[in-house]
């Protein structure tokens, strides 16, 4: 009896499929990264149905890659050894939503949207919000991040506890239901952004917040990236707790402009949104206002009234769409390195000089309150000579950012496209972590073939 | 040639003591934990040495016990197994104070207060601040946190980067100065609240904040513990970004009263600060007065000026030390769970009633924005009743806090005190911290007899 018969006497038909279409569907994710096919996908519903798998995995040695919805962009998902894709999109259900608590218990599944449309009703929200509507598991998997964090943290700031199937299918209980802890090594910690290298979550508890009484949205117009840069920290300086402080330049603008026949203006701009009292978000605004004035900002616009904000944002909201679907034929190739502050505002210009001096066409923008942005770059995958200038480009800003004392990736994860600069990254630690690989999956039967090299 | 001849000739006379005195001081912390001498105290200046005494220390099978000010509570620089104790305070130079990006880079034996006093002229500080002038090192060992956790969280949401010198003598440099990453596991992270048992920390990079514009603090008088804690609650889930938050039960006001001569009003208090510009942080003072009225707050008082915030604030700062220094001949037991809000009412009337049900005496408080409480018991260590009573309390109050989903400890560790609730609290997962340990200190040298139980 070959394993994929015995897979399915195990859990059933319907939960495991060799149909190409489906493989194919599991053997990409939203990247220029090469595919590669799954020999089979499977589609657990519970935990114990997991630990099965785990278990037969390991008898047979049988790669395992963990699937959310396959929105990452380093090639996490993609199975680059064969073996099996397990999808976890069927174990989508909220399990406990305690309003007093401010937590949630959530299986894997669970998208954050779906998360958030439930937790509205108590007033409450889930505040990290990566582009996609990623799960709440490969949010875990890869510490997400987004346009919030710079106010509530990552996602590793909101993980109370994990239910985690290790690649012999034995089961971890991690963490707890109290808000904060000192006991024990905190594991959820190394668990959270190990992008399915070290176990399959099952249920994750989370923090959740309040919704804040009052939203205040602003859009500064700068005449460069450098006076913008400079305004962002001075707000950042004076304390003012804002909820969101994204960067956005010029060239993203002009593309948001041309393919929604808008007319904003074609520089540098800084989004910003405050979450709070009305009158302390009335006196937050005018005081970024203010300071946004003494660094040049030539025209600083606020709006309350939700419409208005969504309007607000748009160009922010619309920018990788744009790109994308202004572009055809052509895919995004998405950098994401994070800097010191005081490095920000050179690695922008750096990574805006790398872009006009290559014959591709891109954007940069990004999370500037947490230092983190992003070069998007259109490529054909096909073409040499786009994968190349991008590539170029891509590892021009990681060794600026490393140089700089910051990180190869702030938020996408490593998956297959960021190994190279592990080493380099992280010295010894880098031998650390594998040892810890190691412990946890002798096999390398979990994800293999992304956050480590072959040595 | 013996050991510590040659641990001399290595580091110089003036770096390497036997003598009594300063064993002694290394052979005890602040609690009733039975002290143990180490056999040598060993103060070295620079990472290099700490290298040199891991490497030593590795070669010859001697447990190494790092220790900080030896503030902490649950036994942790006691030296149980003998040895060197590796006294930190000489490594006390703050290294680098960069304004721009919100960060430090510190010797783990800068304390807070002085690190606070260098912060202050740049308008930062640090925010997590732990009853006793810790060092950074030992807070970061044992992942402090303290009153200020509710707003600006703990010790390990504070560290970026760390330089640990492993068990053998390796270096690491783990995490980096960017604000966020996902770029390989999280070790700063597992380092954080490893209490010296995974490695010695030689320098640390953390976040710091801007000094807020405005600070309002708070003191509401309440008939009952309950009504209090409901308030706590009502203004976390109207979203107010409360930046203190503390009760205190009428016990411990009482004590002060006694010991300081005052006249506060004996019931259940809650002590608050906000944190914010002068517009919000008046509106979320009254917004959160009524919402402590609506609870039947008898009094709800605020201050803005320093002096009178200060005042204000006094029962809660004097409330240790009028026990200790009130109660002559006894020392302070304090326990430290923390529970899931929703179980925080039942939980701290549950701890008053213990104390009431036994002869001792004793007080109920604690950060209760984190569900993270304290009875702090008055005992003598010498009288087997008084340690039997106070051992029973806390034992009863650590199985009714995991009961409800908690942790036996919030912020104090593990040291040896919690051991015995390791296995009940991780379950499966303590076998994985054990695993680590073994990986990262094959010879159990680090700090032995700490956080695991001889198997
Ligand atoms: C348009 C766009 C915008 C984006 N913006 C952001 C952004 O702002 N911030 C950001 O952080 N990311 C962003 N991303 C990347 C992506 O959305 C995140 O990485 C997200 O967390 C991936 O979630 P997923 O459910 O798609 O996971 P997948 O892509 O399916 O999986 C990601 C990784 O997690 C592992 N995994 C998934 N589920 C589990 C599980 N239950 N147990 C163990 N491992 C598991 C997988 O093996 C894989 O390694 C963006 C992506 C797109 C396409
Ligand atoms: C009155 C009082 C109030 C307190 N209030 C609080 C509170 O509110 N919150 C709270 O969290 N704690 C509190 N504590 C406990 C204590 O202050 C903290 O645990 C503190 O973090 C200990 O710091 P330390 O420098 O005294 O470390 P030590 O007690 O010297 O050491 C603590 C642990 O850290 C290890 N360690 C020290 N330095 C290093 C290093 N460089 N590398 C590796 N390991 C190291 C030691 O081996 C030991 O295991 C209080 C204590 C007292 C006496």
């Amino acid at each position: 009896m070959d394993w994929m018969t015995e897979l399915r006497n195990m859990l059933g038909e319907h939960r495991v499929t060799d149909n190409l279409t489906t493989r194919e569907q599991h053997s990409k994710d939203e990247s220029y990264h090469p595919p590669h096919l799954p020999d089979v996908v499977v589609f657990p519903e519970s935990r114990d149905e997991v630990i099965q798998v785990m278990k037969f995995a390991d008898r047979h040695q049988i790669p395992v890659t963990p699937f959310g919805v396959g929105s990452s962009l380093e090639g996490h998902v993609i199975p680059s050894k064969g073996g099996i894709s397990l999808d976890l999109q069927q174990m989508n259900r909220i399990l406990e939503i305690r309003p007093e608590d401010f937590q949630v218990r959530v299986q894997p599944g669970v998208t954050r949207t779906q998360l958030n449309q439930q937790l509205k009703k108590y007033g409450l929200f889930y505040p990290v919000d990566p582009g996609a509507d990623a799960t709440i598991g490969g949010m875990v998997a890869t510490n997400a991040s987004g346009t919030t964090s710079v106010r509530y943290g990552v996602t590793r700031d909101q993980v109370l506890e994990l239910e985690v199937v290790l690649a012999d299918g034995r089961v971890l209980q991690t963490g707890s239901g109290a808000a904060k802890s000192s006991s024990g090594y905190h594991l959820p910690g190394l668990f959270v952004g190990s992008e399915g290298t070290l176990g399959v979550f099952t249920e994750i508890r989370l923090k959740v917040c309040g919704i804040p009484e009052s939203i205040l949205s602003a859009r500064a117009v700068f005449p460069g990236i450098r006076p913008a840069v400079r305004a962002a920290q001075s707000i950042l300086s004076a304390g003012i707790p804002v909820a969101r402080l994204e960067l956005v330049d010029s060239r993203a603008i002009q593309q948001v402009n041309h393919y929604n026949h808008a007319e904003y203006p074609e520089q540098p701009t800084l989004f910003l949104e405050f979450h709070g009292n009305p009158a302390g978000l009335k006196q937050d605004a005018d005081f970024a206002g203010q300071l946004a004035e003494n660094e040049g900002c030539e025209d600083f616009h606020f709006e309350t009234n939700s419409l208005a904000r969504a309007q607000l944002w748009e160009a922010r909201h619309h920018l990788a769409y744009s790109f994308v679907h202004g572009t055809p034929g052509k895919q995004q190739m998405v950098t994401d390195v994070c800097v010191p502050l005081s490095a920000l505002a050179a690695s922008l210009e750096y990574a805006r000089q790398l872009i006009d001096a290559s014959h591709l066409d891109g954007a940069v923008f990004g999370h500037i309150g947490d230092g983190n942005f992003h070069a998007l770059l259109m490529i054909d995958p096909t073409d040499e000579a786009d994968v190349q200038a991008a590539n170029q480009i891509h590892h021009q800003l990681v060794e600026h950012a490393l140089a700089e004392g910051g990180t190869c990736t702030g938020e996408h994860g490593v998956g297959s496209g960021k190994i190279a600069y592990q080493r380099k990254e992280h010295g010894p630690a880098y031998d650390v972590m594998r040892e810890i690989k190691q412990l946890l999956d002798p096999k390398a039967i979990l994800n293999p073939g992304k956050m480590f090299d072959e040595k």
